[in-house]
């Protein structure tokens, strides 16, 4: 089977063109017309670096790329629209194989409203899915960037901090015991796409998604804000179980919460008179919202972010970094 | 050093941002306010599949990743926008080497106008550049995919052809000898962005980028259009130099022209009152165009493109598969 053929295949696997795509995958380029303004993030997930082929299923690894990748839409506060794939893939990979992977992707576009309207599959040593995916909002001041945070705000994330990092520990150490919910919310995490609009709607001033660890993520926006951020380490809402992976791991869990990383939450600055109201819609959403700290000047300081235990000192914080190479290689 | 601050630097080679980014890299995704329609397409390129690090400088290397990128937009007749460059870096390049390519996605940006609005980092067991690109017209018919050829239209390519696969010979085989012109139409090809933009204006109803070779290339507009597509071998544009490369590797100069891929010149189909004028405009950007053969009806045939020798016969088309891995893996 050629290139041409599986490329048709995949294509069989991807839902239909939404409303803005006129001409999706096939040309040279797909054609859209965005009725606003757009936001446009690429990220690459590559075996071996981001994820290992005994711990992931083709499947999930699919769903992962484009999962991770609309969670910078989703902490825009963006619309989700379109998404390009560039898949590199070894080739020992047959055809089922990156069928499945292809699944995966076109699972969380049917399940978010993403149209997959471009791609390049082409070999390589490892498998690679670089996903670029833009989203839309009416006008650019819609979206939230980083910037925006100012003194007085009180900080808030969404849903639960740990979990991804307690996954990772017990993927990667059997003896440690835990269950499988947490395993899945490092294999397959999911993109608050509907929170991050309705934090942008009610008037958040700086959003990102938690992808580094909550400490580094929190010090992007002081930085881009210029601010110092306060966070209380103590209501930092650690997910269930985390706690008794972390004390089978001889970790303290406040560590895996704060620094841990890829829990895809947002953490958001919003106006103190809106944290009632956006935490009543996300809760009809289903999504918790949990205020954990607030902003203040910098005043000549350095802007930074701090978690802060009530009994003093900062949370320590050990290096997860998921962009360096771990696993089999 | 860390990735945040490699990224910081890395963004100082950049260009400034062009008029429709509102927020560029650094951000969760950059802001853009498109002005009418775009055209977007993702090409990667993969080190030991693409390129070998023994025949092509780090610098070459980046050129070619979003020159190959922007080649896909030169084919719709889109104005370059945005790019965004997913890099994989394996563990033995430092810093300076990643500023080397980044020094040559940069210098390619700013010889077309195109704003490197975003990025993603990563390790990678091989070097890896997936470079997405977004293309704008004011409307979506403005741009011309590979659908619209009809019967009658005459059939142009933009430049020469046969180049980069000569150069490729070279660069494999020092053994066969050939100048240093033919080594760079490899190494470092040139996407054809405004000539593009001329032939959408001359009215041109089909057009690709010669990337996998005219043979397959052609195929691709005669399957869209559901077409006959009748190429003269003998009218094909072959570059200097590439006739006496041919010989010395024991290879048909017409099979390099025709099959050998990646030359990436604009192959088009045109109504024949436009030809004349198209070529004038192309002329005065200092870019030949040649009527290399005719668009037929199908008639119950199946849609495909033939190159003819005059003397009979269709030219043998010997793959150059440049998406299979070769070189030193």
């Amino acid at each position: 089977m050629g290139e041409f053929e599986l490329l048709a295949l995949l294509r069989e696997r991807l839902p239909a063109a939404g409303g803005q795509v006129r001409v999706g995958s096939g040309d040279d380029a797909a054609i859209s017309v965005p009725a606003g303004a757009t936001a446009t993030s690429v990220d690459a997930l590559v075996e071996g670096v981001h994820f290992r082929r005994e711990t992931a299923s083709l499947r999930q690894i699919g769903r992962k790329a484009i999962s991770t990748a609309l969670s910078d839409l989703a902490a825009m506060g963006a619309a989700p629209g379109e998404a390009y794939v560039a898949l590199g893939a070894p080739g020992e990979l047959g055809e089922a194989e990156l069928l499945e992977v292809a699944e995966g992707l076109a699972a969380v576009a049917r399940e978010t409203g993403t149209t997959i309207a471009g791609g390049d599959l082409t070999a390589a040593p490892a498998l690679t899915l670089a996903v670029t995916v833009v989203g839309h909002a009416p006008r650019p001041e819609d979206f939230v960037t980083r910037a925006g945070a100012r003194p007085g705000d009180i900080l808030v994330v969404t849903g639960e901090l740990g979990a991804a990092a307690a996954g990772l520990l017990l993927l990667e150490d059997r003896e440690v015991p835990g269950d499988d919910a947490l395993r899945a919310r490092q294999l397959d995490p999911t993109p608050r796409l509907a929170a991050g609009q309705a934090l942008a709607a009610a008037g958040a001033t700086a959003m990102i998604d938690v992808s580094d660890g909550l400490a580094g993520d929190a010090d992007h926006i002081a930085t881009a804000s210029r601010a110092l951020l306060l966070i209380d380490a103590e209501a930092l809402p650690i997910a269930p179980g985390v706690a008794a992976v972390a004390t089978a791991a001889g970790r303290d869990p406040l560590e895996l919460a704060a620094s841990g990383g890829e829990d895809y939450e947002l953490f958001a600055a919003l106006p103190p008179d809106a944290v009632d109201a956006a935490r009543q819609t996300l809760a009809q959403l289903g999504t918790p919202l949990t205020a954990i700290g607030k902003v203040e000047a910098v005043e000549g300081a350095r802007p930074g972010a701090e978690i802060r235990r009530r009994g003093g000192g900062a949370v320590r914080s050990r290096g997860f970094d998921h962009r360096r190479p771990r696993g089999p290689r």
